[in-house]
């Protein structure tokens, strides 16, 4: 049993408090302590405390007791609060999914004798984890993740619904993405190569280039062909990009009625009522990560992993919160049980390539009903 | 040769000016004098004046030397300046196309001993004229009008500029529609029962319910079924669909960085440059006009006029202009000519069925280049 710390009592920062405190003594940390009782009325085990994480003498403080931290915070706090972290000696696993690179902290992280698993969600996180493995297994040739979070109901004209902000989303659609093709780093816009992809449980989606290969960008090098596209409904794509070519994700002010406002901020407010997800709105997550190499045996084999969750109506869990949080929650019971010991910053393909932390990973995700099928084809 | 004086130069009221200045002494007024320095530019015999119309006194003043007046100001003034001419005595022909019903004027115009011909373009305008004509040669049961303003260029997402404000155009994509079938007024959302309808030259338009049938809601009872459609490229209205389910033309004020701005004008704005005609730009005229009924021969016959229309790139002159302008300087001879000159307040339904006025026009017209093309089938 150990003394775990949660920053952050969003939708998936409280599925994991919830998820630890079975087997461990948890305090949740949030800067709402409104947020925070709503959770605790749900887990009376858990423990809270009003924190403002951005408050670092505050922060440094609270993480003292502990013997493990999760962070939970908003992706623009992310990279300031693992610093913190880690200067705090504390070992840590980040969801906060920030836009630095998280492996600048790899020195700090290795001076202060910590482990820092990051981006340890869903995608990135599994996609990553399945990577690392089988490229310890396979001289890869090929990686692609589609990934996409699709709320269960489809409602015309967007067929989408997200726990966060349309600034988030839009962000995602403007990014330029970078993937990796015959070894060459490639920029594309956002929103391009739109394909159709068949799902047993779905039916055909649209994937489409973003930019959300992150760390696997860097850490292999050796595999010349590497892609991360986002799945959606089709159609949403195509009415995404009448916005954008019409000029309404612009961020440029434009004067109306003698207010100067940016087309993308209003645009936000417009689609917050249609996109925003209900509490209890059922979503649903779907996942395929395609590995392509050569085999032990010198065979070319096509592994691919996929992933359908939904919603947990019985105890009010998100997909979401359910695939990203509970394979944080995994990390951290590897560090408690010592089965990953290293210091430094990982991202999880550094974790994957050690068969005893993969296999604990899946089977903790297993036992939560999260399953992530494989096929295995020896291609001719 | 008549004195007439042309209230407005806009893009139809410039080319009124210009056409009617061949045979004519011709004023063109306006509140801004550098638009009447521009069109004097190109029609030297054209006399101009600057002018308020708003300003009663000034315009009753204006109108005295005057033997007709062309009406062509911006719609929210249409009605209150068409009463002004009447009251001033003068012979009026009006396209400014105003919300408020004209055949209230019509007493007003008899004891002033007045000619008003209004809504005298080409959709509100032809398709009356036609429907008047055939009104008296069968016993009709169907009228039908399709008409679509088009850019030569289709540019995607919406394939759609207009010489005038997005306000306009969506104002006409959310006002109710309403049309009459099998004897019933039927009033349905705008923007529905889009059907694809075929076009020798252009190829295949939609076509959807849009509230345009003015005084034939009232001035033909004994039709049973009536109706107007608007013509636009294939997906335009998919599009339009997508940003008014979201929320986009909303008239509710909403608050964005702290001012109140209501998502229409806001959209109206974004929308100006993507919809904005440029002053050269290739556009077309398309209208197909349907008359179903009774021959005196007791047959069913079924009469269609199609209208193609093109900018005419040597007098610089848009389809629009033409289409439009013309069909109201065709109704300016027919007064001045005396063909007409019945007192009242006339919708050209109330023109079309004298033979002689109708085939006027229709001339007038030939020789201008704009052509209605007639099919006639008698059917079993």
């Amino acid at each position: 049993m150990g003394k775990i710390i949660v920053l952050g009592a969003g939708m998936v920062g409280s599925a994991m408090a919830i998820d630890l405190a079975k087997n461990h003594q948890v305090t949740l940390a949030d800067i709402s302590l409104q947020r925070l009782e709503r959770v605790q009325e749900k887990c009376q085990s858990l423990r809270i405390l009003e924190l403002d994480v951005t408050e670092k003498k505050m922060l440094e403080y609270a993480l003292k007791p502990f013997d493990l931290v999760i962070c939970s915070v908003p992706g623009y706090l992310g990279y300031a609060t693992l610093s913190s972290i880690i200067e705090c000696g504390k070992n840590v696993v980040d969801i906060s999914f920030f836009s630095e690179n998280s492996l600048d902290l790899d020195h700090l992280a290795k001076t202060m004798g910590v482990t820092a698993i990051v981006d340890c969600g869903v995608a990135p996180g599994m996609d990553n984890l399945l990577l690392g493995y089988y490229n310890e297994k396979m001289k890869l040739t090929h990686f692609e993740c589609l990934v996409g979070g699709l709320p269960k109901r489809k409602k015309w004209p967007f067929s989408y619904k997200a726990p966060f902000s349309p600034i988030d989303v839009i962000e995602e659609y403007t990014r330029p993405a970078r993937y990796v093709e015959n070894g060459q780093l490639i920029v594309r816009e956002p929103l391009t190569d739109c394909e159709y992809v068949e799902f047993d449980r779905v039916g055909t989606l649209e994937s489409f280039n973003s930019d959300g290969l992150r760390s696997i960008l860097f850490t292999m090098p050796h595999i010349p062909n590497r892609k991360e596209k986002t799945l959606r409904y089709p159609g949403h794509i195509e009415y995404v990009r009448v916005l954008k070519e019409s000029g309404f994700f612009s961020k440029e002010e434009i004067m109306v009625n003698g207010s100067n406002i940016t087309p993308l901020d209003f645009t936000c407010r417009i689609l917050f009522n249609e996109w925003n997800l209900g509490e209890a709105e059922k979503e649903i997550t779907v996942m395929r990560v395609t590995l392509i190499g050569e085999n032990k045996a010198g065979e070319t084999e096509k592994v691919v992993f996929n992933l359908h969750d939904e919603y947990n109506a019985i105890t009010g869990t998100s997909s979401m919160a359910r695939t990203t949080g509970y394979t944080a929650t995994a990390a951290a019971n590897l560090i408690l049980d010592r089965l990953f010991e290293e210091k430094g910053v990982f991202p999880p393909e550094l974790i994957g390539k050690q068969e005893n932390c993969f296999n604990f990973i899946i089977n903790y995700l297993n036992d939560r009903g999260v399953h992530y099928n494989i096929s295995r084809i020896i291609q001719q």
